[in-house]
């Protein structure tokens, strides 16, 4: 409209066009390695699951030929959950009753039978929503000093963000790299002992297998940080959403659900323990959906009470976020219908996922001054990268952190985007980045080389 | 399984027993009154939405041909907006580029050519997402005294849950209920030059149409009210989530953002505002997407900044009600195939709801000791109830709230649940409650005359 110039709109244009034509750059694409997002990296949607949405979205689809029974069962199974039969109303807070009732059958399944009650089950808005709710709760009932909150190093930043957010404090425990990124009992202490001279430390978070470090706990460690949280009387904060991601031989996922009751009453009826899933990693790749779900046990009833009262701030989690979660825990089983093609959409999905993990380690340790530990699970490389002294300085002048430093020259010059160590933390005088496994085989390896090319010659320049 | 006694799910299940055995009641059916939840109530969704939406969901339906074009093509330009052409991807934080756009057309069009700029739309997770997140950016950047944030009362109560949960300081403003609920800025000063001896007021808070109480602002009061914040350098919050809910002859609606720009470029260059959409009212009642926008002017830059990391924490809106919030905003228009369909099925709920607002006002009117004004807009009655001295001592004696106590009484005898005033303020020694005007017209007829026989015979017993 003339009346106003129209003056914002056509900046906006003219921002866009500046996008588009850009500076000659010494690459064709860029590769947006930097982000666990399985299908912007062109991983196809599971089916099924998409099917039952589709249902659930528009059920005059359930009288269409061209859907399988079983999905049909599915949709009208979550329809009934919902009120007036649609993905349009709002839920309980708490998440569709069926939905969390698939949940808890899930994890019985998952954990060999270990109880798990619909009522400790709280759909949320992916993962994050959960952590960030659960974390609120917990630190917002401190004493006089401020809360303590134990995360891993590295770690994935939406626990750094939501620490300070929150004016708690974070209290670092250090993963150790020599030993494929173990967790060590003997660290955690140290880092809680410290942190007790100031402030209260009162959650430990695990991220298994790790975020962006990629290693899968084994039960003995599992056992030992359960004891201890028993015995600090820390709440526990399990972050397993790549549950499904387990690729090295040898490794298996344990739950902490599963080993802490396999630890006796003594443990199970005593200590807290929070766990979260999601939509969007294992085999599905669901970022989109904001799907997830936490479990949490022993909670207090007062504080299970602010925690309900929380999530009814934001009504309820997004309804076709909740059937998407349905469907990752009650898949297609043998005898129906869809189940072929499901497991076959599922270990085409995971078996890539293994052989890239495997490729991606062994082309990081062939490039000299990067070492990377085996990729047990999850979706990302976390190699440790040597930069020469001569980078380093020149970042510094550059006010960067050198690796920041070097993840702006690979991006630069191979299109290329991963993320500098220093978003995650690592150990002083170290340097990391973190890339993802997701981008399709061939061109992964093209992906790997052009790092390599870059490594070499980042070498060679600041020698 | 037997080893763990399955202690925790056969609680459950016992507890849904006594729910469904439940004490003889006066009613066969809970009436839920409480929330404004189209669909719950029997409200249909509106057709396109849907076939977009699933068409978005599962791809291969853009081959049937029991799909119209137009939906199709919506589609098509939703998913060509995704990572990989998929819902499953993450999108920015700030949302899909090609829906800001058609935000940003629609937000043009409805203010009559006001230019309106894609970068200035967030979408959200439902407009209280981003109504949380202003107020934690603006309330965050205060100074040594507390933010103060001014909302009317009644208000809706994610307003005052996000101040306190934010540690501000609630500034209320009275709605002049003598006056059909009216702003009236004497009110806004007074409480405002209140308010400055104890914190520091940078936000006014302004939901128009009203919620609770359904009032819709004129142009001159808007007028007022921006030149107020002008003088006061105020944030202006405009919650205009009904904006397509107005009922009464010679009400319109005006957004705030249209009457800015036509006070002139002091205003318009000057006045910081937010004000939000959602795909959950309306004639769409699309509540279980959680879909919403907001869209932000004269933001600072440092603070607009602040925004995007903030949001850049949660990822990204679920992107299911991105697509929905694109319908809402790009509708089918006159010559396209769905537009026929479109406008019966929109054009029958908003008659229908104004059917019912009238409907209800009319009826609530006509009970001795209830005063109802017009329902001008929203979705809600909130009539003001006369409470008996002798039921406000027994409320005392019960440690309720007058009005708590009347919707109690009013629920186990009836079945009807609405919620009392004192859950949305209302002036000291003032009654109400809010209930909705979603069932359909008949079961809402039954519904007013079970309230007045009710109140009739509450009345009679505190006499």
């Amino acid at each position: 409209m003339e009346k106003w110039g129209n003056h914002t709109r056509s900046t906006s244009s003219k921002n866009q066009i500046n996008k588009q034509a850009g500076i000659k750059k010494p690459f064709t694409e860029v590769i947006k390695a930097n982000i666990g997002d399985a299908h912007a990296m062109g991983q196809r949607p599971i089916t099924f699951l998409r099917q039952v949405v589709a249902l659930c979205t528009y059920p005059n689809l359930l009288d269409s030929p061209s859907f399988p029974e079983d999905a049909k069962e599915r949709a009208r199974r979550i329809l009934q959950g919902c009120g007036g039969n649609s993905l349009g109303s709002y839920t309980a807070s708490q998440g569709i009753n069926c939905i969390r009732e698939d949940v808890a059958s899930y994890i019985e399944r998952r954990d060999g039978g270990v109880p798990a009650d619909p009522d400790n089950i709280y759909l949320t808005t992916g993962a994050s929503d959960g952590i960030s709710a659960i974390l609120k709760i917990l630190v917002s009932g401190g004493g006089k000093s401020r809360t303590g909150v134990m995360i891993p190093i590295p770690q994935y930043p939406l626990y750094s963000a939501a620490i300070s957010e929150l004016d708690a404090i974070q209290v670092n425990y250090y993963l150790d790299e020599e030993n494929c990124w173990a967790l060590n009992v003997n660290e955690l202490r140290r880092a809680l002992n410290e942190a007790k001279a100031y402030c209260n430390p009162k959650v430990l978070c695990i991220i298994n297998p790790g975020n962006p470090t990629g290693q899968v706990q084994n039960r003995k460690c599992i056992e030992d940080v359960i004891h201890f949280a028993w015995e600090e009387k820390l709440f526990l904060l399990a972050d397993e959403v790549y549950q499904d991601n387990v690729y090295s031989e040898g490794c298996q996922f344990h739950s902490f659900k599963k080993i802490l009751y396999e630890m006796g009453p003594e443990y199970y009826n005593n200590v807290e323990l929070a766990s979260f899933h999601s939509t969007s990693k294992g085999y599905m790749g669901e970022c989109g959906y904001r799907g997830g779900y936490m479990e949490v046990i022993n909670l207090h009833p007062e504080i299970k009470g602010q925690l309900v009262k929380l999530l009814s701030v934001r009504l309820c989690p997004p309804v076709s976020g909740q059937a998407a979660m349905d469907i990752v825990v009650n898949p297609p089983v043998p005898g129906e219908e869809s189940y072929a093609q499901f497991i076959k959409e599922k270990e085409s999905v995971l078996n890539n996922l293994a052989k890239k993990a495997k490729l991606t380690e062994d082309m990081f340790n062939k490039i000299p001054g990067i070492h990377c530990n085996p990729l047990q699970g999850a979706m990302y490389a976390f190699p440790r990268i040597f930069i020469p002294s001569k980078a380093i300085e020149e970042a510094k002048a550059h006010k960067m952190a050198p690796d920041m430093f070097y993840c702006m020259k690979l991006l630069e010059e191979t299109g290329i985007c991963v993320v500098p160590g220093s978003g995650f933390g690592q150990r002083e005088g170290t340097y990391h980045f973190r890339m993802t496994i997701l981008p399709p085989v061939e061109k992964l390896k093209i992906l790997l080389e052009k790092v390599k090319d870059f490594h070499i010659k980042f070498l060679e320049k600041y020698a």
